[in-house]
């Protein structure tokens, strides 16, 4: 039996999101329906929402970094059962068979994945709608184990945020005496910190404001680079093994470069466009650097975070919010101004 | 006691390369004087002569692609004897001490290494000049065994163009299976078909040139890809886990990062400047690809190269010339109008 659901949904890239009522399908045989508890609120959300990527098919429900409690199990699930404390990220589904799925890389599926939200489902080709709502039903293999004891408001943006950062922390193989630096704090950059902090790297951070040092060193920065003092960018010249670059706007990232260590890699996981200024490739040639990108991770990758979280008591740091406080969230969040994730709290969204 | 030597130098970056006489120092006790036979011509040596790339002194000798046969050695010196057959490539010297050199990568010594011509010796800071000459002295590290067997005009380019596409062959670690392709066919690319082809990757060249596929193909190109057709650039997508870009002018990478597989790179072995066209950041972020540079090669990685040559039985195709044709060279190298490599034969250079 179908469920129906009151969530917030954008009608248009220029409408507010407003509440929109809709349905949930009868759970399959191997899917998880799920009531939520909390919604992280990621720049994709709002993206989307305003159709900033264009591709963005109306009425949206936005929401992918989901936290909830298992309230159905189809008749194959075998890992969740009712009351559990599940996540749901940025996917629902992949093709299970290419390469990338084979490789535990859905995020990569050739399919392409189906996204939680804004995408539409592999069987019955309705759209997706994500976790701005009281409930979602997702197939049992895209969904997540929270750790016990991992605050639960906390643990949302660990979803979206905190493995858009793991994977790379992971893919390039950092841990103890790995140096890292992080470009930017904002969701993606404070939870970058925390990761690596926890990885065992010893940890920068490059910022503009030099009023965010005592911020970063709470959260695991050992060091504060102020990315616009020359002499600041000369001292750490050849330094870094990895820079996560978490910036999602338009940004220069030639003088990061120097900072990179022989070898050393600039991996991109905030910023899709076009890189102006141009990058200019002598540091990359001088010394086989390298600039790249990662999009997420994979669902074995994703439980791998979150157990690490688990036992090393790292959750991120929010502001929870009522529902009917979205649009001024997102306004808020174009400037920054939020520290660092805001997350709803979906027992405001009543009927 | 020193040698008078004669060469061919320039004497500023408009003036052709000419006639000029020096002196080579008293080879010391780790030195290996080396009676050239043979130098290469390499793009750099024309940047390098009219000052491309600023930083020319001048007089300027070039010339880093030397096969030569030896005629001294220092009293330390216990790897080479009189008569042997050697070569010397784009680095007479580096500090030896530093994380790159203990490495073996003194390509990218922090020192940074003495280049062969337009550097200055670490101990008595007199200019070095390349191979553009009848004789060179150079410290034993730096001189490297030519297998016999190897055709000596055809194993000079090895020095560069070899190492150069070598190195990033053997950094990505291509092997049987491996699938890559080429971007450019000149001096560096022909090298980077025959290597990629000897160590047993599957190769394809992109040209904008339908013309070169007989030749592509006689190189060790297993297939090829019009760049400027969209559907052929369509039907490789996904396919490359390495692009050696070897183009040493400004051009688009765009078209080409579709091409690289999940976690594929593309790395810059020509081209030092600005990429113009921008980037964009898309097909970085949503296949973990690359764009990476690589600077030619380690001392014991040529060694390994030439050592591979011998046994493959490869060496550059080339054209010999006399150094008194090294500007009509020039013009024609810049038009692309070679072979795939100069070479010049130095028994032309008579007193």
């Amino acid at each position: 039996m179908t469920t129906n659901v009151l969530g917030y949904a954008a009608k248009s890239a220029t409408d507010d999101l407003a509440p929109y009522r809709f349905t949930r399908r009868e759970p399959r045989a191997d899917d998880v329906a799920i009531e939520i508890l909390y919604c992280g609120v990621c720049h994709s959300d709002l993206h989307t929402a305003r159709n900033d990527w264009s591709g963005t098919m109306y009425p949206v429900v936005p929401g992918h970094e989901i936290i909830g409690r298992v309230v159905g199990v189809g008749a194959e699930v075998t890992r969740f059962k009712l009351g559990d404390r599940v996540g749901v990220g940025c996917m629902v589904d992949s093709c299970q068979h290419c390469a990338p799925c084979k490789q535990g890389l859905e995020q990569y599926c050739e399919g392409p994945a189906t996204f939680t939200y804004n995408g539409s489902d592999r069987q019955d080709h309705t759209p997706t709608f994500g976790g701005y709502s009281q409930n979602i039903v997702v197939s049992d293999k895209f969904v997540l184990q929270i750790p016990n004891g991992l605050d639960l408001k906390g643990a949302a943006p660990l979803l979206c945020a905190g493995i858009t950062t793991w994977s790379p922390l992971r893919h390039w193989q950092v841990g103890e005496g790995s140096r890292v630096a992080v470009v930017g704090l904002g969701g993606l950059g404070h939870m970058a910190l925390k990761l690596a902090k926890g990885l065992g790297a010893d940890v920068t951070l490059f910022t503009r404001s030099p009023g965010k040092e005592e911020d970063a060193r709470r959260l695991g920065a050992d060091h504060i680079v102020i990315s616009t003092d020359e002499a600041q960018m000369k001292a750490v010249e050849g330094q870094f093994d990895l820079i996560i670059d978490t910036v999602p706007i338009e940004h220069d990232l030639n003088p990061y470069l120097p900072a990179l260590a022989l070898d050393g890699t600039l991996v991109l996981v905030g910023f899709l466009g076009n890189l102006m200024p141009t990058l200019n490739t002598v540091p990359l040639i001088m010394g086989r650097k390298s600039v790249a990108g990662s999009l997420i991770g994979g669902i074995a990758e994703t439980q791998e975070m979150l157990n690490f979280c688990g036992e090393q008591g790292i959750t991120s740091d929010v502001e929870v919010i009522a529902i009917q406080d979205i649009n001024q969230a997102y306004e808020r969040m174009q400037k920054s101004d939020v520290k660092y994730r805001f997350v709803i709290d979906m027992a405001s969204l009543k009927e």
